[in-house]
């Protein structure tokens, strides 16, 4: 017989929850600085003080660019904006009623076909051409299946956020819109090893090419569990038509024990750094559209969290109305998400691959014993 | 400061190796019988006696079908083999020389816009769909673009494999060639917590659809160091023209410490159970063929690695020339895997929704230490 090599670990917690999986330089959870932080970076600061693409150069380059290395790399990424045809044709064969998640996950697939990285010499060239594609990708299906047209994704915004709104609204945003989509894009960027990171380092592990790494990690985000509870709070906010609604409605979900998305962490247990940038920015955003409801129901349901259930607001509860406040669609949340958090993904193939061993866990067994093969009368 | 959970646990092995990520009751794997078993069945006695049918049954719908529950499930797959013109239309934009791998996964995101699973109440028939489909999907795009022609995929054939290479050839297959694909389907099936199943189980984790978890599946057996060692079995033996050259060859090979596929296995430390099966077939399917070169440097060369580095044929090595000998394209070898592995993939995923929680790790820190943000002209 063939034997298994020995002594198998158990471990304790299911989901390999607070179990050292591998190592990283790029990001620490919960441990320095406000909580969450880039190579050595408070994400508030960076928020604070960069755009967006300043902090993918940083975790895909190592460190943050200076003003030539910034104006060359914004220059390469506006230069890598259009689609190939075939794309664009795959885009117009999937349907309006599609989850736009599948959309990005097949996009990112077929450009893998197209485009397809042969030497991981390529990896970071390849990055930066999801990078600047992306937005064009989901644009694209997005106004050629909801609006009938086809747009021509070549822009000349000067960021990725910019270039995002202008393909979604045919102009050009204006500077507050901007400023948020690089703050969002920055807060969402890397976060150690949740669910869609572990995924692409998986893939990276078997030595399989980038698309099929980031293709493998949009499908793991687009799972309710890990992407997407900004939607979900969305849906649950745009609800309440005053705060007293809200906190009565809030009141009867938590003594059904409904599950209400956008509260609470599986790393974080007091706080998430990125909710107070974030909620900063989606108040500014109400004063600006004259808002006078779904702001302040925000901020009631996040009163009501805490005082009933010691839990806060995450990242994603007051992305929602930020979101809402520029006119992005509800759908099109969890793909921003894609964008801003395929930097980190790819960050963590390049260094898997830098130091990999194929990541081949072992399973408990729970099943029949060992038996004989019946004959189809005998079944 | 946001806190990280207490108690985090660094593990010995890298890569997770002999690390129990989770339970399982579909497979074992150097643990009893011939050193794999599917729900307590020996896979040696599975490839004798079965079809690959029955086996996808029973490891999708938890027992061996009887007889009318095999017609009614054959039946039902046969059904099933026609693809939708979005889904043609898309195969036809992808170009010869693209990566049958990308094909594949590209094709299965595809239809899961097409097609999506809403409710995971489908999750069955979303997997028969898929078992069928896969074959007429990746054979559609290679006749399309190796022979330029348009291929009907639905066939009476009364087997997956047949359809398989029905589609690829077009004629019916003899009766040891339909035999020969079934045994492989089955040998292939499943394999406990390889790279690509632990892909398919974190994405589930998130709750996903399971077009993600299979795409992001196949993007992991897409890398050298997993699928694809048949492939590169079939590119070694090739180049040998008698036994004595393979000797000399592999002598040199070994000396300069250059990598040889297929031999050798992270989990079974003597023997892999499904090369001694796989090799009797392949010297049935040589001596039908009438060959004199491929089979005995393929015996030459499981000779000279034994006697040298105590390194046994896994799965992957005797499958390269039965699968030449059948008359498939080496490229499409890790494809026929696809097909046959998603039953196992697809089974992980059944079991990982059924006793859920979201798979996300720790990792160890190396990086910088907390620094604040330079400005621009400081960096």
């Amino acid at each position: 017989m063939a034997a298994q090599n020995p002594s198998t670990k158990v471990l304790s917690g299911a989901g390999l929850r607070g179990q050292v999986a591998g190592k990283t330089s790029l990001s620490t959870v919960g441990k320095s600085g406000s909580g969450l932080t880039y190579r050595g970076y408070d994400v508030s600061e960076l928020a604070d003080k960069c755009i967006f693409e300043e902090v993918a150069y940083l975790l895909l380059y190592g460190n943050l660019p200076t003003q030539s290395e910034l104006d060359a790399y914004q220059a390469k990424l506006k230069s890598l904006r259009g689609l190939p045809q075939a794309l664009k044709d795959v885009l117009e064969r999937i349907p309006a009623d599609a989850h736009p998640m599948d959309v990005l996950r097949t996009g990112c697939s077929m450009l893998g076909n197209l485009e397809t990285e042969t030497d991981f010499a390529q990896q970071n060239d390849q990055t930066d051409r999801m990078l600047a594609a992306f937005p064009s990708i989901i644009n694209y299906w997005y106004r050629f299946t909801h609006d009938n047209v086809r747009i021509e994704t070549d822009t000349d915004d000067a960021t990725i956020g910019g270039h995002f709104l202008h393909l979604l609204k045919g102009e050009k945003p204006n500077e507050l819109h901007e400023k948020v989509m690089n703050v969002s894009l920055i807060l969402y960027a890397e976060h150690e090893f949740n669910a869609s990171t572990f995924t692409a380092r998986v893939c990276a592990s078997t030595l399989s090419d980038i698309h099929s790494c980031i293709t493998g990690a949009i499908g793991s985000l687009r799972g309710p569990l890990h992407g997407g509870a900004n939607e979900a709070a969305m849906d649950m906010i745009e609800g309440f038509s005053s705060p007293d609604e809200a906190e009565t409605e809030m009141m009867g979900m938590l003594a059904r024990k409904d599950k209400i998305m956008g509260f609470g962490h599986a790393i974080y247990s007091e706080s998430d750094p990125r909710n107070v940038v974030i909620k900063g920015w989606a108040e500014k955003l109400a004063a600006d559209v004259g808002d006078e409801v779904l702001y302040p129901v925000s901020v009631r349901c996040e009163e009501v969290m805490w005082r009933e259930k010691k839990l806060f607001c995450n990242a994603d509860f007051f992305h929602a109305s930020a979101y809402h406040f520029m006119g992005i669609p509800t759908k099109l949340f969890t793909p921003i998400f894609v964008c801003s958090r395929l930097t980190g993904w790819a960050a963590h193939v390049f260094e898997q691959r830098a130091n990999n061993r194929i990541i081949r866990p072992s399973a408990e067994y729970t099943g029949e014993e060992l038996r004989p093969v019946p004959d189809m009368s005998a079944r």
